[in-house]
């Protein structure tokens, strides 16, 4: 099943068994701008050997091989939405010869992506760089092991995205926006409203920088009206593969409008 | 980029660039409905917990776990078209409680898969049951190391496929045709027209029993109009990431229409 048609079959299931009259907000989600996007990116913004680069922690390292610093190689893009969104792209774009590497590293706050960005960021020159940081940069200071505040995080942010528009003037920055799935294993009510404020410095950050946005933490809530949490993220941090799924198409959904 | 956006959006650039004023063959094939092939499967066949069991070589093994036998792990599930297919499936039926499974083994030919069947397939008591096999009968033979012929491919296939209906009569088959692409690494023209017959036999059994047939052959030659050969499989027989990509859109157009 093609994934919009995916859509169309959920939308007309939903419709049939729930006699909604209206669309599913889960669906909708991806229909609508976001006032801190930037314009979505026209397939023309993807050159000859575009590099597209996927930044972040466990999420987006999805146990990738960090051995391997090969563009396109299944084992280096791990198996998460990274890989998922490779895979799309390297099929849509399939004439633009594109080079599309992930270097998430799990655990990593955005001081210690920070500390490996010239190697893991800036010597790679992407085209695209895509950005999903923050759960560990609360999740560590809730579990009492680590001192940084939603403020830190917020300013260790935007000196890492002023220094990438520094040196790569011209590359595509996509931030994507830290999510947390309540009533799954890791996450209590005593995330929130605490939580909150790490997304809201994402959104921030992305309209001060220009960036597309992209609101994973509407995805997967909107994505539980249609299947238990556990479904999407069994921990509320970490995407099953059905969550991985998700988040690749709402990534293609938000930086290419497709 | 959605994947049914992707066919539009090739469509549309492919008619503007190239002056077509017909459907590129390439994605008109996904459309076509084959003489061999049974109906495709509703949505309404998948019922809660629903089984789909992956078989064949290391085009479906693809670097799989072969430690875990957990349903829906992104390791047991490998890095290709069974993987990408899990995640659509995971994602389209997510309401559906689905378990799938890949134990596609590297280097298979028909009479090894069949000596695991017991434990590998009828077992797992799959719902559906997708089959890819057969470039490693006629690769072996052609590279002087096994002596089956294309005969003895199909009659081992059809045992296998008896057995399996005997065994399990509501199954729902697919039958995926084996491919090579020429151009490649692996694959001159020693290998036509000797390898046809390979291709051949898995659409006259598909057909026999009753089975959906995919029609990889075409899917891959049609591909090779877009992007050169190796873009989609480096050695002709191997999938790439955007192969990989490819062969799941198409196994999801084909089974359920989508």
């Amino acid at each position: 099943m093609k994934v919009s048609d995916r859509r169309d079959f959920l939308k007309s299931t939903l419709m049939a068994t729930a006699g909604l009259s209206v669309l599913p907000v889960a669906l909708s989600a991806m229909d609508t701008a976001t006032d801190a996007s930037a314009s979505k990116l026209k397939s023309n913004a993807i050159s000859d050997k575009s590099v597209i680069l996927f930044q972040g922690d466990s999420i987006t390292d999805a146990g990738r091989n960090k051995k391997s610093n090969e563009s396109n190689n299944p084992g280096a893009l791990g198996s998460g939405y990274a890989f998922l969104a490779a895979a799309n792209l390297l099929n849509t774009f399939a004439s633009k010869n594109l080079e599309i590497y992930n270097k998430g590293i799990s655990g990593n706050k955005v001081y210690q992506i920070a500390e490996r960005w010239q190697a893991d960021c800036i010597d790679l020159k992407p085209t695209v760089l895509s950005i999903l940081i923050g759960v560990n940069d609360f999740w560590h200071k809730h579990s009492g092991n680590y001192k940084g505040t939603a403020e830190i995080y917020e300013n260790d942010y935007r000196a890492l995205l002023k220094r990438t528009k520094e040196q790569l003037p011209q590359v595509k920055l996509v931030i994507c926006e830290p999510f947390a799935v309540l009533g799954c294993r890791a996450v209590d009510a005593t995330w929130f409203p605490e939580f909150d404020q790490y997304r809201a410095a994402s959104k921030k950050l992305a309209k001060e920088f220009g960036a597309i946005f992209v609101p994973f933490q509407e995805v997967f809530d909107d994505a539980c009206k249609i299947a238990p949490p556990k479904h999407w993220t069994p921990d509320g941090v970490h995407p099953s593969i059905a969550g991985a799924q998700l988040m690749a198409d709402a990534w293609m959904k938000f930086v290419f409008g497709k």
